[in-house]
């Protein structure tokens, strides 16, 4: 039931072959497979998506994130996942959870919530664009929309009938603080969570590795209502851009769809990188999960790290493998490899910010969602969450507090 | 905030009186205030009820049960408690939970659970009339009618997340069973019984006093929402009329409300009575909080122990505590007290049965709600609940097993 995806991964190169012709009529089935699980850590009936492929059908896979704070560069981690699957002619249903970004900040009216579902809408769009992925196929939902409706609180409520309180703590285990005083939201996710995969109609929910033992309890719940059973894909839990230590202590050190070049420069440049340690690396992992798919998807396949201040020639790398040996045998330098990260970031940063600058809509609603007055109130900081519901997480290991966050799929990363 | 109800008893001769002439119009606050109070164990906040009928308004006081098994005798003591309600005036809302009756048992489809819903219906309106209570001022309301609505569930989903895990099972802690393998529903439905004040817009909650935990809870989560506390009114845990043993471990120990006198006469015959105690002694509780009440509301406010065997004038009550110092002298023997007892719920019962034979409706339903071949199989047992929801319950002391079913506000007693 369960396969690693080691044996699947398909390079850079393999990736961007299959994309620079017409795209999915040219893909065979393991052309599409290759893409669906390139980059993942693990994956839940894999032999589910296989059979929608065989049946001539296109996936339908779901990803949720709570719309309660601003998408950051980390949400360009599962949005370069959501790529490849769109780029593998598959469904994308992108669920915007208001009522859990409501509910996790009840301070926030729940306008102020919609107005960051469209917030968030705008940039997920956006950056699938940058790296040039049709998004025909993408679909975004409200929470909202369906999670009041009379048939899935019968759910809910028939759900929370059959799981019991040890199970549903277990399932929300990594992505739901553990405590007595824990409000009992946390409890009701994991519910609300494994039916949504029956009501967005998906036969695959994507996620980070966090939410594993969440899925393994949405194989076993979902029939239990007479609701079958979905494949499960999950990315791994990626270290923050900017390492660990500073995001979260931090609020400006996230770096901002929007920010300026310098910005961005200046933020890489205070980034953690201890030379030689590729482990639990920020910038190497976010060269992986992030430019050098977004080379695959729409440029070369190449990533550059320039060495003109020392009169050599630049390194050119078109998997992470080689950067990892290089930056173990410090040939590749934290030196070198930030402003390598910083111009590759800006350019995947720039098609974003001038859509942003075309579009009075979205600038209007950015006011909307972010108020100005908002800024200047110190709020208080909100815990490291789960890659996909409130409730903060327990530290990942290895990846600790920045990581889920940076991530991209952080419920509240601290405004 | 809390009163013990002791010095605030009206005797039934009083209550009688209040309600010889033409009712409400003549009742003095005062009046209204000792129908309301009498035979409770306790009261949170009584000024709330007070304060109502200051305004002039006529307190709206709601109380729950799960529609899931059949009403039996235990159901004359709540409902004997709401007549002296109605008699003093105020409206009562009875929330027939058919949600919380369907999840109890989700072999039962939700079809049988509204069936039973409507006989439940016809059964506590045909015991009120029985006792001759004005029910112009009687409503019954179905949970599914309103907690299914986006209002409502957006409440549930905001309480969830204001209320902690920790606080949820100690409110139900009385009433639902405390294990790690107990389903989530059981830390549900306090959210759900808590909401359902606010949303059947009453002043007051009736219930046992196993609700103690949850009506305290109450007080204190619905401020969190900005609605307004409630009032909370308690009986106190009846013992069964049959005895603790007895009603849980044989299912036809029950006296079913049409059950044939020579039946009655059977069932109260095997009853549990040790002589001279009077202690979590069913049939003087029974007495006590159904026979004496029903006797003020309709008769003459007298209970008679026919002696006429032993030669002897009978014994005439007006209130139990010259009975339980009879009973302790032996003066008032189980022997004497049986016939009694089954002479005097038998005359109450009479009008009841009268009813079911004259409503062919009443009589559909019964065979849609309570089909007969299930009564073939033998059914599992379901465990002691509280009093309002479904759940089994922690034994309460003294009054153990029988005492919550036979009280007549249990979830599901075994069929």
């Amino acid at each position: 039931m369960t396969a690693t995806t080691d044996e699947k991964l398909a390079s850079a190169a393999d990736v961007k072959l299959a994309l620079t012709g017409e795209t999915k009529p040219q893909l065979s089935k393991e052309e599409r497979l290759a893409l669906i699980n390139v980059n993942l850590a693990e994956v839940l009936n894999p032999e589910i998506i296989e059979k929608v492929l065989d049946e001539g059908r296109d996936p339908r896979i779901y990803w949720g994130t709570a719309t309660t704070g601003r998408p950051h560069c980390g949400y360009f981690v599962p949005a370069l996942k959501i790529g490849q699957l769109l780029a593998a002619g598959c469904h994308v249903v992108i669920l915007l959870a208001d009522i859990h970004g409501f509910l996790d900040n009840l301070k926030a009216p729940i306008e102020l919530v919609n107005y960051r579902a469209q917030y968030y809408k705008f940039c997920i769009k956006s950056i699938l664009e940058a790296v040039g992925v049709p998004t025909d196929k993408l679909e975004f939902v409200l929470g909202s929309s369906y999670q009041k409706s009379p048939e899935y609180i019968m759910d809910v409520y028939k759900m929370c009938s059959m799981v019991s309180e040890h199970d549903a703590k277990k399932a929300g285990a990594e992505v739901v603080k553990q405590s007595d005083n824990a409000p009992l939201s946390g409890l009701l996710y994991p519910i609300l969570q494994v039916l949504d995969e029956e009501y967005l109609k998906v036969d695959c929910q994507f996620g980070g590795v966090d939410q594993r033992k969440l899925f393994a309890a949405a194989k076993e719940w979902l029939p239990r209502l007479g609701y079958k059973e979905r494949a499960h894909i999950m990315n791994p839990m990626v270290p923050g851009l900017q390492g660990s230590k500073m995001s979260s202590s931090d609020p400006d050190s996230k770096i901002d769809l929007l920010d300026a070049p310098e910005v961005v420069a200046k933020k890489i440049k205070k980034a953690e990188a201890a030379p030689g340690v590729t482990e639990g690396n920020g910038l190497l992992a976010f060269t992986e999960f992030v430019l050098l798919p977004a080379a695959a998807l729409y440029g070369d396949g190449e990533f550059h790290v320039d060495r003109e201040r020392d009169g050599l020639p630049p390194l050119v790398y078109k998997d992470v493998a080689q950067m990892h040996a290089d930056y173990q045998n410090d040939v590749l330098t934290p030196q070198l490899l930030k402003p390598a990260i910083t111009k590759a970031l800006t350019a995947l940063l720039a098609p974003i910010q001038a859509a942003y600058q075309a579009s009075k809509e979205w600038q209007e609603i950015t006011l909307k969602a972010y108020p100005p007055e908002e800024k200047k109130k110190k709020e208080k900081k909100v815990k490291n969450k789960g890659s996909r519901y409130p409730g903060a997480a327990k530290g990942a290991e290895g990846a600790a507090d920045g990581a889920a966050a940076e991530e991209g799929k952080a419920a509240a990363p601290a405004q």
